[in-house]
């Protein structure tokens, strides 16, 4: 790897170098590195571009990175990656795609993560989306995740993305066991002319399983952020979706979360708020000697972190 | 008017005979009769079924009602209504329609009702939605209103389904001018294998200008629910949207909120919430001497009063 992405690396991954445990780390579309553990397998797929990551059952405190990172200008990435994950795992899952553009062409990577999750396995998954360039060519990226969810089994999902994608359709979509649990937190920011989709598809299937979607953005410039969340409960079920957005200059934000109720014990919350920086709490930084730009932006980092 | 049909006007009325000032009774598709004074007139359209209602500027403490029952089994009624209100006006305008259907046939009324509300009027506009019958024709009722709102000029809309009719869509439009207000109150209430489906979009051109939907409903049986709202911020404003419904029996809601913020100082929030009567509160009334029955009863009462 050289310098640039090492850069990215750190990014996407908060990695300095190789990480730990097992690994998968694709480069320009090609396959850079790779580890695996006693207990965790990964495995090229042979009809199509990607990988399957196979955790042996039982497997406690392991984890799994697979960061994308393209640093070439115009390049066009898809990968198709599958996780299986075996009953009574405890594991963390660290993916994310560092796009490095400093070309005319159109970099874009799309990714469709699919996961199925054993009898009580806890999954931990963090997905972080970074561009950044010259500002000449575009950053793309669609990524996708689908989450299956045994009986009892849970996943944690962090997604982020902070900066430099011009345009992203983010598609999320799971569906739930008896007691299984998702929860989502989702942080964007968006500036520049830039573009963000959020679409999230959840199914409460099982008994006593619950959901919480909860996304914060901020949307700068002109930049344009779109959120759908649909949450169907179809038994006795639990769900949350609370979607928080800061707006500024001319950017525009709308909101569309949607709950449906199928089962009389299922019991469904939402809430949405769009808004700017409140006045008084930018006075009162800039009181303590912060300019606007300086308090505008730390209270930004309170709102995302 | 015979027997049933004054027992139409007092459920969607509340009269008990033809009331006091300006009114206008249409029954089974004709004009029953006609009332109107100094300051509102009341039309009779030439091109399409329906009246306009005009109202001079300054016109205070004054109200219109314009009830429409039908008691023939398989009458399909459709109108228009056109409300001009002028300048600094303060006036009630009590609409609403009865169906009484004991025959095999379906029964349906379709109203389109739209208000041009000039600046700084204040009106109240109340309506409400009533069936009754034998159950072996169905009562079919479709709203749609749709509001313009002057500078200054305010709105408060309460729109009620309570009971008999199988089918409905409910469509509720509004535009606002620079410090209009438009607050809607609708209450819900479904059976059996009833439908009903609401749909408001409000749209908050006008700076400094403020819309409120409040929705409430109780679904029971296999009744099926659906609700939409779209509340977008063009300007400085406010905009408020919450839908709280229960569910019982098999029913089953759907609550599609949807928020855009298309200027920076546009402030918008939404909440909702789907879920069965609580348990304790049950409990709470049958240790006080109610059947569960009852119970159930006097809480649905509370939520929709």
């Amino acid at each position: 790897m050289d310098l640039i992405q090492k850069s990215l690396l750190q990014q996407v991954a908060g990695l300095h170098d190789v990480p730990e445990g097992a690994y998968n780390i694709r480069v320009n579309g090609q396959l850079d590195s790779r580890n695996t553990t006693a207990n965790i397998d990964i495995v090229t797929k042979e009809d199509k571009p990607g990988i399957d990551i196979i955790i042996k059952p039982g497997t406690k405190n392991e984890s799994v990175h697979i960061p994308v990172l393209l640093s070439k200008s115009g390049l066009q990435d898809m990968v198709y990656n599958d996780f299986y994950i075996g009953e009574d795992c405890d594991v963390t899952i660290v993916a994310g795609c560092g796009i490095h553009n400093c070309g005319v062409d159109t970099s874009k990577h799309d990714g469709i993560h699919t996961f199925y999750i054993g009898k009580n396995a806890k999954v931990k998954y963090i997905e972080r989306h970074y561009g950044e360039g010259d500002g000449n060519g575009e950053n793309i990226m669609n990524p996708e995740t689908i989450v299956h969810l045994e009986e009892g089994a849970s996943m944690e999902m962090e997604t982020t993305q902070i900066k430099g994608i011009d345009s992203t359709v983010r598609k999320t979509g799971g569906d739930l066991k008896d007691n299984a649990s998702l929860e989502i937190r989702e942080k964007i920011m968006t500036h520049g002319k830039q573009y963000a989709k959020t679409d999230f598809v959840v199914d409460l299937n099982g008994k006593g399983c619950s959901a919480n979607v909860v996304s914060r953005s901020v949307a700068r410039d002109q930049s344009r952020q779109e959120f759908f969340s649909t949450i169907n409960g179809n038994n006795e079920c639990k769900g949350h979706s609370e979607c928080d957005a800061i707006i500024m200059d001319s950017a525009s934000v709308s909101a569309s979360p949607k709950l449906t109720a199928n089962n009389i014990d299922a019991n469904l919350i939402h809430e949405a708020a769009i808004g700017k920086i409140a006045g008084e709490q930018l006075v009162k930084l800039m009181t303590l000697g912060l300019t606007e730009a300086e308090a505008e932006e730390q209270i930004i980092n309170g709102f995302l972190k």
